[in-house]
């Protein structure tokens, strides 16, 4: 073969949100965490990383590896990056030293490049998509035979939830209990095809100020909160359970009931951290009385607010409830941000009104939303980042 | 003796403002904590209740007990009221009964009159000073030889936290473990001249709504927080101790850090509350991180926050320290809020100046403030809000 020859790999990879939330590391290197979580693999239709991953035996060894994020060069000398590196490489090594046909693709350079189809303004997470994406693509390059869970170990390196978007539909994180942190892996609760009517809307909120970064943040909790002992030890494993009951089941109330709780007491624990962190805001605060009213104006659960390292809520609901949901919110914040689907909103009726110290809070305080739902998990393509030749599109 | 004769006593009773958190009752009906609680009693040249407690055969018994709040009827149909008047008036029947030459003042009407000397605008827990001043007046009234512990145990039936207010300085209300309570009481951990430096600077933060009344929020809390069994199982017991030594020994540094902590962690179990009781808002929030920033800015701890049910930030502070913690405030508050003593912010010169983001927030939230410090308890006062002659001066 020409050793000019680029090989290259793409993969989608989706965004997920937890509603188990993941918060404390037993071991900061190898990202092992305190306690398992559970989250929604949202649709890559709204919410996707795209990534190319290639390698040459052209590519100069002077520059060595490189990752392109949205067109701009990233750091990646990053001890969780080159833990991925070093796992993927290691196992591409594995199998060449089985067949020496195989072209030595582990010791090229690798050239990747990477895209997100969200506004990084919008405070998303976007690390465990973009780990998902590198380790995916990587190994689709490498034509490694590694299962997803396996993947997820090497994924869960490079950032924790990142496990969790190597699977889609309703997805696990188990903590694992080896110090080596090989047991400490994502398998798959559900399909998305085995609950397709969850939703989510999720309302942008314009943080004022850059809270704790979530890995230096869950650390301080892990050192300071008298109560997380007891969040890790009680709460957690009861909310896993009835959790993962309440998918098998499709019971809507009882999976929302344990999204609010493991939110709440998740923010709780970041309340007593010491000095204590906040990452919700009024406004935060003025969505999750929305989601209240709406549920008692329902006479039943139809909504579940959920908060991560932000202000941004989450709402989860089934097709069915949108127009309680979805119609009431557009109702209150209509054309005044963006991100409404006209096919999703059209004829929406408002079924309630809000009380209007929360309509101006949320006026106020939601810069956009994005309406999106359960989706797949990594998808290979062939939409690729970087040309035969090796070089990478201008933008 | 004149059969209209009017028996009079007038007394006095201050605020007190928890820094180990009152938070659950065990016992609703007799007011019985989930934990012990700890507070340093405020100056009544600031805030405190005048109650006169009169009673007299000509006040007719068609009206019977009444009590008149700041010039208005007040309704005191209730149970804890009823509580306070029954133990008052058992204990001065006992007397009557060993020396038939008391007059039967147990057997009369009782007309109260209270008034309380800070605006109820300011959201202030008023009910502390307000049934401590109550029992300390009728107990006057009726001379009962009852110590300030066994006036707690009455007031503790009217209000939790006034059982704190029945002393000066640094009040300890002990939990007991009695069912029928007789053993929850408060006691005098060190008298205000023990440690008479310790000031407290209110800043009243308007709400835009009226939170859950603690009453019912406590309870929710008890049912629903999977995290409050932790809080007054292990976290309260050990705020207890280390803040009574803090206090014997005057360690502020050590006063401030469970002061903050134990805030954090009785509003972490708010948010931990099925649904969520936020009594923090975001103006609060700017008051925690503006205390944070003086305390780096002066290199140690000069002043702690504290939070009751509700956004109003009480810091405590050293007088020493006036400076860094009233003139910071009062360099970013400035005229815009009432409430400063001239003779408390002369010659402060502001000795930091707060980030741009805090200031304006604090600027635009905090509605007045209040500069106060350690104080004495109940007195008794020559002062009457009932004539002679059984009238209420018109106001």
């Amino acid at each position: 073969m020409a050793a000019d020859k680029v090989y290259r790999a793409s993969t989608t990879a989706p965004v997920n949100i937890a509603v188990v939330k993941y918060w404390g590391k037993r071991d900061a290197s190898l990202n092992l965490p305190t306690n398992s979580s559970l989250s929604v693999t949202l649709s890559q239709a709204d919410l996707r990383t795209l990534t190319t991953a290639s390698c040459s035996a052209s590519f100069p060894a002077s520059v060595g590896d490189s990752l392109l994020l949205n067109g701009e060069p990233s750091d990646i000398s990053g001890a969780r990056v080159q833990a991925c590196f070093r796992e993927l490489r290691t196992r591409r090594a594995a199998l060449e030293a089985q067949d020496s046909s195989l072209p030595p693709l582990s010791t090229y350079p690798l050239r990747l490049v990477s895209e997100n189809n969200f506004p990084t303004a919008a405070g998303l997470a976007s690390s465990a998509a973009g780990f998902a994406a590198l380790v995916r693509a990587i190994a689709n390059l490498y034509e490694l035979p590694a299962s997803p869970s396996e993947l997820s170990l090497i994924a869960r390196q490079g950032s924790g939830s990142a496990c969790r978007s190597l699977f889609g539909g309703y997805v696990a994180w188990r903590m694992g209990s080896r110090a080596d942190g090989t047991d400490s892996m994502a398998d798959q609760v559900a399909e998305a095809s085995h609950w397709p009517e969850m939703r989510a809307l999720i309302l942008v909120v314009s943080a004022s100020k850059k809270g704790v970064s979530s890995t230096s943040g869950m650390q301080q909790t892990v050192a300071t909160s008298g109560l997380f002992q007891e969040r890790i030890s009680t709460v957690v494993p009861r909310n896993m359970a009835t959790m993962e009951k309440a998918i098998q089941d499709r019971d809507f109330a009882s999976f929302a009931e344990v999204t609010m709780r493991d939110s709440n007491s998740f923010h709780a624990t970041c309340a007593d951290t010491y000095p204590p962190i906040f990452y919700m805001n009024d406004v935060s605060r003025a969505a999750i009385r929305a989601v209240e009213a709406i549920n008692a104006e329902a006479g039943r659960t139809v909504a579940a607010y959920t908060f991560d390292a932000g202000p941004n809520a989450v709402i989860y609901y089934l097709e069915a409830d949108a127009e309680a949901v979805v119609g009431t919110f557009y109702h209150v914040l209509g054309g005044a941000v963006d991100g409404w689907k006209d096919d999703k909103i059209k004829g929406l009726k408002p079924t309630m009104s809000l009380d209007g110290g929360l309509v101006s809070i949320l006026q106020a305080g939601v810069s956009r939303v994005i309406l999106t739902g359960v989706g797949e998990g990594p998808v290979k393509t062939e939409e690729c980042l970087v040309a035969e030749d090796g070089s990478v599109a201008k933008r």
